[in-house]
């Protein structure tokens, strides 16, 4: 068996190397239009930014050390030109000479991955305007950076590569401005988790610019601009263009491949294209969403590593299938983190997916233990069966721990019910006798018991204020004077006095409540309706309203989840 | 409705604070022997090290405090002494003054938790012997170390409460032996997982003393001695007795309640006691094992919260059910963690539980970003069906995400292909695009797949030497020369080298393969029997043997997985 791979990361790489190890005898070619194979894609921001700073770290996998351990024919600056699926070849170019050769194979795979884009802006091509994707981009910019010394940046882009080379380029200690064009980074989330982030990005000193299109680049006075319309522009030495990825299809459509949705190229469970002898994994193709059932394109490492040995397991005779993505993604953001799996209100809305949610704030750990730092968990469901459909976690430690318990809970179709048993490994150092997913569990399933009815940040300035209804807040004195309240015709009766004050509140009206978190709240909540007071909790409480509804500037990560007292947490929900 | 709790930490909190948000009307009373309640009981050695400086931090939930915001009667120093079913009544202490007087109750729920063991040992009750279970006892040992100022320590016990005194004490500067009767401490583990951790607690400074039992404590010379049989005794000016804990079920015993196994007290899922008016929860109860289905005991908080919240919600008229426990449990020693989820080999054999197991080594995240640090993962699965039974974890970050993952797939009843499929969170600072989870799921699918046979570590001072098999070595020179071969009789091919070597291996001969982790060694084991030989993979490799079968020192943690090339990961599996 003769096997052609174009593309030799990542999807590529992993189908090479689990191809010989299910046929010794099978020959082997690894076809790659750069000078690199199996490097560490996602490692290449950080190596700009000096955080990996042993450039061979990214590329530890040569060519030889790949033939040497798998003994298979990879081929770097070989880029193929066209596939003839009925004649089972592909002409291929060599890059460094400019010659052609044909070369035929009983199975082909494709992992060409994605592209960046680059729209036809004015100006696009300037010098000083880079796309980040391959080692040899990477090794452009860090020369730049070296010798260019650049004392300012505009990022264009807030996605994950975008935000990756924010952060380096600051950590790199250039000043640096993102524009994005929608009014929020980091798609997997949505727009209200958002806004802790957002903050954040800006007292880490990032010049943040959302709602914002840039319109083209010229250079001007030997300054290099970044035009956003009728706004002033943006002078800066260097200019990355993270706007997004393509796939690389163009192989594939002119092979007559049947494509998918965004020109991406459609596949079968198996990974394999409309032509039962070319399979194609990674960046490239269309997924069916393992939530909605529906075709999505999840550019994403883990996936396109499982897809390369799937169609290797397949090429092979081994029955395996892909049982689809769920966009499970993670970001490091100097000491945040944000991450997200399954469905988001986005996601799910344009699936037609019923769902409900909750917010609720975590400490990391035992909040005695030192170390804890509150997280904020924004968790799915369907409100009919209380089956978990998403989360959406930021914070500043442990979240990579729970959006992965989240992603396994996702996956295995637990319900909200489920959550609350899952006996997770506690001790202080590490998390709580209930865990923060513990916890999103019992608050849901609160909600679903009917113990509690809720309303959301964007509910709260549309609250009449004209007497008909109570906004009670039952935060600390302390807190309220240095918060403020979320209005001025709030009522504010601390928790522990509220059974004693319960006659300042008239009884026909609806009582909406916050607190910091949502969780004091619910305790009192949970008195009123147990005394005939009709109410509603504000779901993650001022907290959530104050980073969601209005710009709030991000206050440090605190010892004690966002000013609870230490212990409330274990006797809340 | 009259609720008394009898117990204040742990479940018993957890289910006061649950009746009050349930039942706003309900008399809740709640008994506890010692003076302070919902304590911070996991945190207690950490204040004793001095990790924990906040002496408030430990016991922030007051009588006060619990009685403002939940309107609960908490009353402490309070013991009951007897229960009377059919009466509906509990005798009490109050233990200030030694009166005593009758409450009534409607419902009862026990949460008297567990007892230090103190055997009847000579000497056992000498001053400056200690145990360690409330929070007079931390107080009492930490005035100990602050007016005596102790050079050394006796630790008897090398569970969970032990190894986190024994850490404690070092970190406070006090030289501490350790003494442990079985030939292993942390018995969550297997005993081949523990030898890593034997060898790191001794690179910390630990005199770790294994199946070794004291026989009684002397004061000589002034020292207190601990005497253990006709070795030397071992002088100390401080003991702590960690031997285990003993359910606190004297009261159930004595009103007449259905025990279970070694006293515990025998529950419904409901949390109910042998009289439906009487609910158990904690350390004292005897729970279901979900994998085994088995009575099992185990003493550990986030079941004890669980269970108070169940019982407070059956006892209000919800019907809310414990779905057992699986023992998921995890220890921070120094900078090292181990963790345990499930069933290990030891409790398989004992439930009669039919299982295999793999032993993987994994990066924590991507190996070229800074602070990769290698874990070592077993994993138990059925060999009939997949599903995974039970998981260890010993490694020194990201420990505590892998064994949370593994929990939650136990719980859902997972199997090791389904461990494939996870889509978990990836970014290079948190994981590899092939997570420590996946791999493992790789590794048991291969094997179930018939790729590969192996052999384990206990299995190679076996294997004959008289020539009639073959040990092979696949190992570079360089680390063979470091880390020496694991016998005399070792034949040494380096991978890279093994295809144009072969001729030097005879075909008639069963050839058992090793490398440092097993993976290099698997793909040794795919081109030889892709070749006609026969073969065996060493499961956890040269590492696993080292730390199982002989008393290796533990070695730095390295940034590179065991020494393993970057990337090699990568394409192992």
């Amino acid at each position: 068996m003769k096997v052609i791979i174009v593309g030799g990361v990542a999807g590529g790489a992993t189908a090479a190397a689990r191809l010989r190890r299910l046929d010794e005898q099978a020959e082997i070619i690894v076809l790659e239009r750069t000078g690199y194979v199996s490097y560490a894609n996602c490692g290449l921001p950080y190596y700009i930014g000096g955080t990996i700073q042993d450039r061979e770290a990214l590329t530890l996998q040569t060519p030889e050390s790949f033939r040497a351990r798998f003994n298979i024919d990879v081929r770097v600056k070989h880029e193929v030109l066209s596939i003839q699926p009925e004649a089972h070849t592909v002409t291929v170019r060599r890059l460094e000479d400019g010659s052609e050769y044909t070369e035929s194979y009983d199975k082909l795979l494709l992992s060409p991955g994605a592209k960046a884009i680059r729209p036809p802006l004015p100006g696009i091509d300037l010098d000083g305007i880079f796309t980040l994707r391959t080692v040899e981009d990477t090794f452009r910019i860090r020369s730049f950076l070296e010798e260019k010394k650049p004392r300012s940046a505009v990022v264009v882009g807030g996605g994950f590569i975008g935000l990756e080379m924010a952060e380096n380029l600051i950590h790199a200690g250039v000043r640096t401005t993102l524009i994005q064009l929608d009014d929020q980074v980091l798609l997997p989330l949505d727009k209200d988790m958002a806004g802790e982030v957002h903050s954040y990005l800006r007292g880490q000193g990032l010049d943040l610019r959302l709602s914002t299109a840039v319109t083209g680049f010229r250079r001007q006075d030997g300054k290099l601009e970044t035009l956003i319309g009728d706004q002033p522009p943006v002078a800066a030495d260097l200019v990355i263009l993270a706007i997004g990825v393509a796939p690389e299809s163009d192989l594939a459509r002119r092979a007559g491949l049947t494509l998918g949705q965004k020109g991406s190229i459609a596949v079968d469970d198996h990974m394999r294209t409309s032509q039962p002898d070319i399979y194609a994994v990674g960046d490239a193709v269309e997924l069916a969403h393992i939530v909605t059932g529906q075709k999505a394109l999840v550019a994403l490492a883990g996936p396109a590593n499982r897809q390369g040995r799937i169609a290797a397991d397949h090429i092979c005779g081994l029955d395996q299938s892909y049982s689809g993505a769920q966009g499970s993604s993670i970001l490091k953001l100097f000491g945040m983190t944000a991450a997200a799996t399954g469905l988001n209100e986005r996601s799910a809305k344009a699936a037609g997916v019923a769902y409900d949610k909750v917010v609720t704030y975590s400490a990391s750990h035992a909040a005695y233990y030192p170390g804890a730092q509150n997280m904020t968990v924004k968790t799915l469901f369907d409100p009919a069966t209380g089956r978990i459909l998403g989360a959406q976690i930021v914070g500043f430690d442990g979240v990579d721990k729970r959006i992965d318990v989240m992603a396994t809970a996702v996956r295995a179709g637990l319900t909200a019910q489920q959550l609350t048993h899952l006996d997770l490994a506690y001790a202080p150092p590490y998390s709580s006798a209930k865990d923060p997913v513990n916890m999103a569990g019992y608050v849901i399933e609160n909600l679903r018991a009917g113990l509690v009815e809720q309303h959301h940040w964007d509910q709260v300035a549309g609250l009449p204020d004209d007497g008909s209804v109570i906004l009670l807040d039952v935060r600390t004195p302390d807190e309220v004077a240095q918060q403020g309240l979320m209005r001025p015709d709030v009522i504010h009766i601390p928790l522990d006095s509220l059974r004693q004050r319960l006659g300042e509140l008239d009884p026909s009206k609806k009582i909406y409540v916050n607190c910091v978190s949502g969780l004091r709240s619910y305790l009192a909540c949970r008195i009123l309706s147990q005394r005939g007071f009709r109410c509603s909790n504000l779901s993650g409480g001022w907290r959530f309203w104050s980073y969601a509804a209005r710009d709030r500037v991000h206050d440090a990560a605190p010892t004690h989840p966002c000013g609870i007292p230490i212990g409330e947490d274990r006797h809340g929900a």
